[in-house]
């Protein structure tokens, strides 16, 4: 079966416009992934577009309406805070199977302003405390305080290094430092989470141009591009513990387990991860759950500044979520966007040196709802 | 590559549930659908999900709560009335791809009771008539009629032979003969189309468990197998004419064409189809689209019986959405269904004799919305 390698890849840079439309930030996003694999919208053979928002709305086939009504499949799909990824992974899949050889896969959102709030479908009776977002990352943090004993500066910690690591990224939405003391200063949320260790709503946009290795190499791209060395995605198998807690934690571990199986390699192989910190509590959570430490040792991961830039394995150098903004359907693909251009070690001012391997990470759901996870390895070619 | 089939395949009876849920109702079709296989949900190594009326809300997640939480991936899609297909097409892709050996798809809708209203999205200026689906495929008939002189008593008798293949089908919502009187005597909507000649707004769900060749001979299911000898999607390539009018042609068009060369057939081949006749002049506009008639030439097919059973190439047997129903999320699903159960000798008094090969057809979108197509061509094993 055919290797498939990413060719183009692109976003915008995430911010507010009211005054745009989803399919218009989808095709900004679009037309930079095109652009960055020197093609047109005339070579893709299908199109995989993920929108929470507009989710019945035929996102896909509006944004080609806008940059060239080809006649090619479109699927839209939606899958919580992992459609962007659902997306890039069913285009992975056509590859895959022979059926195409170049597709393109778009995510985008658009948010408004505000905290990342209820997380819709219905609640089974029985679960504990409120149903919002932040919510129920605090649970988590306490959670894993109460085992572990990791405290509310380690969670702030998260915090810190991300809007620092944003600094560098000029499509972060938010480009500013906030040391510790203003990070646990900030308006309390939800225990232990102040307003500035939630996620920022945003728009934003995200596309990427995958390509079956005959292609990339008749096409003679292979100079840009980045391997995909691990697709693979999983919901929430069942535990007694969701009957009174909405979980992120088995889905993340189950599609771990598969990724690294598919890649070959273990989590110590990994040079840099972007992983899904929607809230600080849940960075921390997911070291652990993607095996980049022990249980119980995320909190010395970001004492010790492992997964700051300059560490061993820097996470979220993007800004994450939690600076860089999350618009719920671009995320995935944003996140990919971030590894491969360190792959390609075009992330200027903070690129990850010498990276050779790169994990991404989203995972999504609430109450009520089950989860989707999704995680891509990826590799220098 | 290996070849797909179908080993298990059911739908509920379409109908109006008001008391059931959506994840609930699509819960009912693959526990059928995994009956029919002799498999259970953790036989199940991936859901696709499709469903409209909740597109963002995780419906394959929340089913899988109710039948069995496995922690598979989940993809949920949505692509107007070719949900369900897309669905299926996304289940098909895994499988061609060597990922995956044994994938459900399910399609699910809730509507409630009326007539299929507007397509939702926002118009392009300059576009003629009313947005409403009804004037739509009104205009779509009047065309037809200006250039090939199809008469609204050949519209209406499209409705009447599905209302009649309808009252030998358990499964179909309505099961009443509606004389040619009866159906041009009917409230009128749109001209031509009278309330008969629209389709019926149901809750359905339909699911289909796919496997690999290799699985199919392993567990020894090839006595219940059906083949998937061709999976197409499309959507609308631009032509000057959707400047002022939507169109569903142009997409079918392009999908049949791709679908007769993926099965490496003609249309004279196919011994039956279900095709999407949301309104009674969809189903003759389509004989052309797919290559039954030539351009023209739809109106002889349905004066002469060619499409009505016990004719060369029966259409739409199961009653078509016109009388079986048009639970959006559910057809495309539904009506691989229907050929799945002629192909197998098992559709009772309204087999299609020594049916060996048959072609699903769903076409949906709206007016600023674009089109989403999906053909398949299945083959008794």
């Amino acid at each position: 079966m055919s290797d498939v390698y990413i060719v183009g890849i692109d976003m915008i840079r995430f911010g507010r416009y009211p005054e745009k439309t989803v399919p218009g930030l989808a095709a900004e996003a679009a037309l930079l992934a095109l652009d960055d694999a020197g093609l047109t919208i005339r070579d893709m053979q299908a199109l995989f577009c993920g929108n929470l928002g507009q989710a019945s709305g035929m996102v896909g086939q509006r944004m080609l309406a806008e940059i060239g009504q080809t006649g090619i499949p479109v699927t839209n799909v939606a899958n919580a805070c992992a459609t962007g990824a659902t997306a890039f992974r069913d285009a992975w899949m056509t590859i895959k199977a022979g059926v195409y050889d170049t597709v393109l896969a778009v995510g985008v959102e658009q948010m408004g302003k505000g905290l990342l709030g209820g997380g819709g479908g219905v609640s089974p009776e029985g679960l504990v405390g409120s149903y919002t977002m932040p919510a129920m990352f605090a649970h988590i943090g306490m959670e894993h305080s109460k085992r572990y004993g990791t405290t509310f500066a380690q969670f702030a910690q998260v915090s810190v290094k991300n809007h620092h690591h944003s600094t560098l990224n000029p499509k972060s939405m938010y480009r500013v430092e906030t040391p510790l003391k203003e990070v646990m200063g900030a308006e309390m949320i939800a225990w232990p989470l102040t307003k500035l260790m939630c996620s920022v709503n945003v728009d934003g946009s995200a596309a990427a141009v995958l390509m079956s290795e005959k292609k990339v190499r008749e096409r003679g791209l292979m100079d840009r591009a980045v391997r995909i060395r691990a697709s693979e995605m999983s919901s929430n198998p069942f535990e007694d513990r969701q009957m009174a807690m909405p979980d992120f934690s088995g889905a993340t571990r189950v599609a771990a387990a598969n990724a690294y199986e598919q890649a070959g390699i273990g989590p110590e192989e990994v040079n840099l991860v972007e992983l899904h910190d929607c809230f600080a509590t849940a960075e921390l959570v997911h070291y652990e759950n993607l095996g980049l430490c022990a249980f119980g040792d995320a909190g010395k991961l970001i004492d010790d500044g492992t997964t700051a830039l300059g560490g061993r394995v820097p996470v979220n150098v993007s800004g994450g979520l939690l600076s860089k903004g999350h618009p719920l359907g671009a995320t995935g693909i944003a996140n990919i966007y971030e590894v491969s251009t360190h792959l390609r070690g075009k992330a200027g001012e903070r690129q990850v040196e010498g990276a050779r391997i790169g994990l991404t990470h989203v995972v999504g759901g609430g109450p009520g709802m089950g989860t989707a996870c999704a995680i891509h390895v990826l590799e220098k070619v």
